[in-house]
């Protein structure tokens, strides 16, 4: 329907996954795509409504993202597909000229439970923004993804409650089949494709979800499905019990997580991208990581506090303003305060992963995950943002 | 009651202001503070709770902002004068480390219509915040803003009706005799204090306001109670009629002006130094300056539009994004788009005033003012924005 920009540097290493180094499961690497390099592991900040909320592009670059992740139903509803197309897609819409990122648009459909009805070719759903019908289907999705025009798109996917046997056996089976419609559909050979393995916390249900996800010629294999409800442990669990079936010359990317500790517990897993609202979401509730804790900067113990959110970040938040000033801006409602703490949450994201590369190319990682975990593990009350 | 650090640089030539040139009435010139020499003439966008609203202190830096206004009565409340003081004064508790300003308070206790009572010594009003009783002297608007300690403080005056005789007359009386009391109560020698004249649009009554504060020894000379709902005719009148009087080797400072085209005019007047909520607050109506005219971003026509909002605008909203991304910033309601509007709106003032500067110093600004009306003057509607 659109004719997309010529892709000049396209190339037989396009998609390479190379692995620079390992340390038990932990992987560091590099994956190549159209819009550059992306080092792995790496955290992906959420550009909903295709904007990190309240962060420039610049502050974004500034604090060392390299991927940023947008949602395909809000950008097919607003502004909709054809018109980022027509604009020159989507890296171009807002000016994020490094990696992206889409989602199949199913998590965001599923979670509309009240106006939306699953059948085995696809789900016909209700706009949350005037209650207008329209319907996903594995091909619509990968079209709208195809508009779009992210480096990473995924396969059209149903993520299920985590622990209903029945309701985990059909979401899987529609995945499977959807998974391989997608790859069918897809035509843009500058677009990575990754499938999505389902099976909720039922660990025989997720072996073969990872099998055949596994099985099919995607360019990297993510897993849905956690982040939802389920505890840390079946989380861990799950990702343990798949990992000897996921093909180690795929980048694995665990979808929706987010906290410090489920990115190092990840990488312990084998994952290399992870994605989460949390950074900016927490930073709209005014809650800060920092090492030794996460910060309600609401608190009036702040009040009169000098020093930074976190002393040792080296984020502009931290290195310019005092926690005094930024509970003085949540106090007065300034929107500032969500910017500010959006740019030092996701920095803490970006720089914690960071360092466990360094340790990983060093072969140092795994000796120092009890101290990571030490310093970062109080960031976790399990939140269900997705 | 705080100790106040030490002003190491402080010698005879604080605040002494030098005109570099001068085209008409129109002056070019330098006023040296505490935090740097001032360039004249100078837009200051308002910083009310100690933060441009949506914009950090770098992204105004970058803008070319070099002048803040912070407003007394609003961080008096909030987070409290004693507070800021302890925590190292304005410019340290908000990271501005160029030149700023206070206003003396009157002007938003005035507006408080329903809740305050005005005497002859000063005003009580109830907090817009809880509803707790103070009282705002010029001893104590002097205090807090010492306490502060902006670069250039305000006398406490009181702004009225500007038609209204006998209200006028009453608050010119406490306008000179409260002008008097806050330069007595002064006591920091690294603060500069500005009077302020008033005389609603009675040009008899301004005649005396000038003379009476122009008589006393203030740093600078204000001219409050304007663009408060008289017409643009009426404003530049009362400034054609006191320019005479005003001493013309101190900086004239016209209160709470800025449209693209007051600025323009006001310089034509003789006025060193503006500021309003104007920029910041038309962003966060989504409405841009531009040459041309004023644009509604929210505009449907928009939609599609790849160029930026005003094609000769070098900031970095106009360098980055187009028309089409506002808008969809907007209709998604991200806050973003007032933090790029913001940015776009002050650089527009700040800019025009550099070129008209660089025009007055080749003598070529009043040759001029027909082609920078012609490319402006579609900015104003007029908008009561204090």
């Amino acid at each position: 329907m659109f004719s997309f920009p010529s892709f000049s540097n396209y190339n037989v290493s396009m998609f390479e996954f190379e692995v620079m180094a390992e340390d038990g499961h932990a992987r560091a690497g590099i994956f190549s795509t159209p819009h550059g390099k992306l080092i792995t592991p790496v955290f992906a900040p959420v550009g909903t409504q295709a904007t990190v909320k309240t962060v420039t592009p610049a502050q974004l670059k500034d604090l060392g993202t390299s991927l940023v992740l947008a949602n395909t139903y809000h950008l097919y509803l607003r502004p909709g597909d054809e018109l980022i197309a027509k604009l020159g897609g989507i890296h171009e819409f807002m000016q994020w000229h490094n990696p992206m990122l889409t989602d199949s648009g199913g998590y965001q459909v599923f979670s509309l439970s009240q106006t939306r009805k699953i059948d085995e070719d696809g789900v016909t759903f209700k706009s949350h923004i005037d209650g207008s019908t329209h319907r996903f289907t594995p091909e619509r999705s990968i079209q709208i993804q195809e508009n779009l025009g992210a480096d990473i798109i995924m396969a059209f996917d149903e993520c299920s409650d985590p622990y209903d046997t029945e309701t985990i056996r059909n979401a899987m089976r529609h995945t499977h089949n959807w998974a391989e419609q997608s790859l069918k559909a897809h035509s843009r050979t500058d677009q990575a494709l990754f499938g999505i393995i389902q099976g909720g916390v039922d660990l025989r249900l997720r072996e073969q979800s990872a099998e055949f996800i596994s099985a099919l010629p995607f360019n990297g294999i993510a897993i849905g499905g956690l982040s939802v409800g389920e505890t840390k442990m079946e989380m861990f669990k799950v990702l343990e019990t798949i990992h000897p079936i996921l093909p180690i010359q795929k980048p694995h990317y665990l979808m929706g997580v987010g906290t410090p500790e489920d990115l190092i517990n990840g990488i312990a897993h084998g994952i290399d991208i992870f994605d989460c609202v949390l950074p900016t979401r927490l930073a709209r509730h005014y809650s800060a990581f920092s090492r030794g804790g996460r910060k309600n900067m609401m608190n009036g113990m702040y009040a009169a506090d000098k020093k930074p959110i976190d002393e040792q970040c080296d984020c502009y938040t931290c290195q310019t303003f005092s926690r005094a000033y930024i509970r003085h801006l949540i106090m007065a409602k300034e929107t500032l305060a969500s910017t500010l703490l959006s740019i030092h949450n996701i920095n803490a994201l970006v720089k914690l992963i960071e360092e466990i590369r360094d340790l990983i190319l060093q072969g140092k990682f795994r000796e120092n995950i009890p101290h990571l975990l030490e310093i970062w593990s109080h960031n976790s009350q399990r939140v269900n943002f997705n």
